[in-house]
């Protein structure tokens, strides 16, 4: 059955999912990087870049288990890009170059309306303007039997978390700090939304959990 | 040198170390023994409660370096007991019955005076009215070279950190959700404190954390 999830996202041992002060320069804002070591040396992230090699293993399987099955993505206008407010122009096309690592339909959360932006490879940018339920819905039809993909940031995970829909959520722990930044689950009641830990494993960079209801 | 420590601390994935409501059938709240699963069967807890056995291995070095020399122990309020405002009379004694497995002094952050209670075994504790920094100067009085240990509940911890007395805290994350309960970490800037996480190592039952300065 077609589900909405949320998968490989990075947390510190404090409970950060980004650093402070996201940019161009820090995509995850400053130290947020960090929360990703497991995920960069793997064979789904350097194919992903049109690298060969990569590692093999627990941190590849959960990296390659996230894009499995995926028919559509949502993204929050801050992990699209740095811009705030109105666009300025039709130049900013995303983090990820000509060639997205989506091949699919990607809804990106905004206020502030854009023409659909055709990428190679099958990726096309849509912005919602209507909310989150709307996001769901019109991403819901383009996967058809397949997952959702909630992509982050923080904030829009947690607006998915607490509106009730969302079926399964990996995170990978990391054992750093990062003191500042953007908190994705304080003052989310999972054990009330019907979570529960359901399976876990630690490779050497992670501690990789999936919590489903 | 003498340290001050925070050892074999649980904290869910949602970063709670106790559950909500604790009782006396629930001294760690509802739920929070879930974050201890890792250090019930381990030889430390066994042999500390007079059994035999009990298992070796990461979870079982990481209980027995947290007792390693520790020269006196720190407490509020609610790890002591369930009581909450005057003491009614002075049957209550902590949750550990007549042999404490401390076997120092330890020192009781309260509101409410009260005599000092020995207990077989070495253990004594003293309860201290003047707040943490009273209570941190009477137990390194009392460790001399050994280490302070601060042995929580939560609060207490947030506390001692946020006033930057601690050295090292061992962290154990356990793969669970409490969904409510006591936050250990939120809105504290243990970057901006100078901790760093130095070690790491999991285990089936936890991923052990070393965040020190």
């Amino acid at each position: 059955m077609s589900k909405v999830k949320v998968a490989s996202f990075g947390m510190s041992i404090d409970g950060f999912s980004a650093g402070p002060r996201q940019s161009l320069d820090d995509p995850l804002g400053v130290g947020g990087a960090r929360l990703m070591q497991w995920f960069f040396p793997t064979r789904t992230f350097q194919q992903m870049h049109g690298k060969g090699g990569g590692e093999t293993g627990v941190d590849d399987d959960f990296a390659a288990r996230g894009f499995a099955n995926v028919g559509a993505w949502i993204l929050g206008r801050n992990m699209f890009g740095p811009i705030r407010g109105p666009w300025p122009d039709e130049s900013w096309k995303g983090w990820w170059g000509d060639l997205p690592p989506y091949h699919v339909p990607v809804f990106v959360l905004t206020h502030h309306a854009r023409s659909p932006i055709e990428m190679q490879g099958g990726t096309t940018f849509h912005f919602i303007t209507d909310g989150i339920h709307a996001a769901l819905e019109a991403a819901q039809r383009a996967a058809g039997d397949r997952d959702v993909r909630i992509g982050g940031g923080a904030d829009t995970v947690r607006q998915y978390l607490r509106a009730g829909l969302v079926d399964e959520v990996h995170l990978a722990l990391s054992p750093a700090l990062l003191g500042q930044g953007e908190s994705l689950l304080s003052g989310i009641d999972l054990t009330g939304l019907g979570f529960q830990c359901t399976e876990h494993v630690a490779s050497r960079q992670a501690l990789h959990v999936i919590l489903s209801r």
